[in-house]
């Protein structure tokens, strides 16, 4: 598989580990809780580029990260595929809180990231690989 | 079935008919060709509050609107389930274009809507109708 992924994606974000159609990104953003799915297949754009089995798979797994999210905390679950910056699909998973900078309009364009400390990102990530059994050949 | 639609999703459309699961709503703003689900069930407010069986009808329901979409012609897709507002689970779907009002930015919470003449409604609903095999007791 030559799946490449988006430079913007991959410096915006921390690699969490793949699922079987997806890798699993952080959005390195503090204030919310913002997992990316991004199924590793070449040339997708929009969400009926997938298969019907792809797009099934796709459900699947953005219904773990979901359920992961909301055991997080917080008060609204945001799930989309935008993609009018990065072109590559993705399917963004934003946990809103009533008293996040953005609320109630949309994380979007809103205002510049702030980024983890190393040690936030690495608890995220063993809560994560344990919630979704990753790739554990990652650390 | 007691299914009421959200008061705000109801005066913000025009409705096109029902899926299996889903009403089709047709945002009333000419600048983007934008439908909206809702599952007609009560007390949703997450994907996750779906069952497995619903969330697989759901999806199947967006590839359908999402395929009618791009044949209208567009740029990007932009697919998403917020529910910072309105709290009754909806999926939106937007095809965006380039020269839009909001491009790239999201168009939640961008600016007024334009409201449709009433024959443009009827077109649409015309198209929609033929397009989504709606329940054709609607006019």
């Amino acid at each position: 598989m030559s799946f490449k992924l988006d430079a913007r994606l991959e410096a915006d974000t921390y690699w969490m580990g793949d699922l079987h159609l997806s890798r699993v990104l952080l959005m390195n953003d503090r204030r919310y809780p913002w997992i990316i799915l991004v199924p590793m297949l070449e040339g997708l754009k929009e969400l009926t580029d997938l298969s019907e089995e792809q797009a099934a798979t796709l459900l699947q797994e953005s219904r773990v990260v979901s359920q992961w999210l909301i055991e997080q905390g917080g008060d609204k679950l945001n799930v989309g595929a935008l993609g009018n910056v990065v072109s590559q699909l993705h399917l963004h998973h934003v946990m809103r809180k009533v008293d996040d900078p953005a609320w109630p309009g949309p994380v979007w364009g809103h205002s510049p990231a702030e980024p983890y400390a190393e040690d936030q990102v690495k608890a995220l990530k063993q809560s994560l690989k344990s919630a979704l059994k990753l790739d554990s050949n990652l650390d």
